[in-house]
């Protein structure tokens, strides 16, 4: 694992790093910003970020003003990048399809199958390395944007007792039922929709073992909203399992990153809240 | 005056506008932050943030973290580019001369001299705009960054009682001392020293006809501090003049929207408190 970037940042320090990843067999980038707390050498929890269709881990660092609220509750904050990359690594010339699109799954269709492993990624590998490299304390949470929001939600729901909290904003709550999950999966898991349903928040809210409260924040004037999010479809579902949901809709705000950076303090606050028990 | 981009942010309005400039002969583009207050019909007092060498308004508003802050303290945050751009307009191959390099100041030298008029447009053009089409209430202040640093400056130093408030973050204090102002003060201004001092801060706050006070944060960790920036040099100027200086150097930091994000807020605060006398 090798530092190649880093910023002094409101008292802490912006990292990226690079590692050979076993998991996706690819060099690997992310973001890690690490709070004042655990420069003096605190043990600090770790909120895990998830980004959207198209983003490295930069989009996140540079735009979401997030360094501020991870500096203020003592937070490491992890951003990964959205899918194994490089000249080896299938790839589709649509932006929602191959590299920078990973949808936060394992592939288990060619040609995707060897790489395209998100979610052993997210869930093992990159957690056993940021433990071993910096001072964690076994508490994390999970959160994302837009496709990164379905990976957060879904990820949380599939591995219960590994994240202590869970938000999202502008999440792919049902990719079953929408055309940007609907290609994805096709392509990824094959035309099984019962391995579609098992990365499907909406279906899997149904089942969820424990109800780990999450917060949700959607712009109502996002142009994805009505064709792709559907956050009703996770509102009902979390309302017939009697699942603790917080569904904010967030008048005149879009999919930008604008709108992350107007409400991303709140969601730094539900994760410390949950880091606090 | 067109809109051409907006976004909900922090309850108010960013937005980038297109204006035929009559001072510069070209289209130019600059972002508009309208905080909650402004859209609420009060009139608010405008900052004006000048961008460093390469950039354009997309930086600041992209990177920067100003919102939430011109959000609280009610500031309409107002972002030009850094000089005329199009293929009508002359030109250099390297990063800092010509386009993205305008050094707010008006040229007086070919091939520069018909469209590089930054000062007139930054001090006159700008804000008359800006009264027109916003609600505003005759309160100024000027800030930015590197290049915009030493605009922020020259501009509130050469134009007593327009601006109430001035700060910068890693100002170039003396390019009559250093390579980027000795390479374009040449260019545009050609070899007459004199004609150099009338925009270099150093030489200006000698003969300040008001002791506006001056906040600037500096990274001591800016790879282009020893050689660029100097902020010593304005210090003892300062010092000279009995002119008030609050310059911060700041452990670590070094030249990027990290460290501007930082401490925008402290900015805000101090432009804030000028507009609130």
């Amino acid at each position: 694992m090798k530092r190649i970037e880093q910023y002094a940042s409101f008292g802490g320090r912006q990292e990226v790093w690079e590692h050979a990843s076993k998991t996706l067999g690819v060099d690997m980038t992310l973001g890690v910003y690490l709070p004042p707390a655990a420069l003096n050498g605190k043990a600090c929890p770790v909120l895990y970020w998830l980004s959207g269709l198209t983003c490295t881990e930069q989009n996140v660092i540079t735009k979401a003003g997030a360094q501020q609220y991870a500096a203020q509750h003592g937070i490491i904050f992890v951003c990964p990048d959205t899918s194994p990359r490089g000249e080896d690594v299938a790839d589709d010339k649509a932006y929602d399809l191959g590299q920078g699109a990973g949808f936060y799954l394992n592939a288990t269709q060619a040609p995707w199958a060897p790489h395209f492993r998100m979610e052993d990624y997210v869930v093992e590998e990159l957690p056993s390395l940021i433990d071993q490299h910096f001072n964690t304390r076994g508490q994390q949470g999970i959160s994302g944007h837009s496709m990164g929001g379905h990976g957060a939600l879904t990820l949380a729901l599939r591995h219960p007792g590994v994240y202590q909290s869970v938000s999202a904003f502008s999440p792919i709550v049902a990719p079953s039922q929408v055309p940007w999950g609907q290609k994805a999966f096709s392509a990824y898991l094959g035309d099984n929709r019962e391995a579609w349903a098992e990365h499907d928040a909406v279906e899997l809210i149904a089942h969820a073992s424990e109800p780990l409260p999450i917060l949700v924040d959607q712009g109502d004037a996002d142009h994805f909203l009505e064709e792709q999010l559907k956050p009703e479809l996770l509102e009902a579902a979390c309302q017939r399992a009697n699942h603790p949901l917080t569904l904010r809709m967030q008048p005149g705000y879009d999919h930008s990153y604008y709108f992350i950076a107007s409400f991303i303090g709140d969601h730094f606050a539900h994760h410390a809240k949950a880091f606090a028990h």
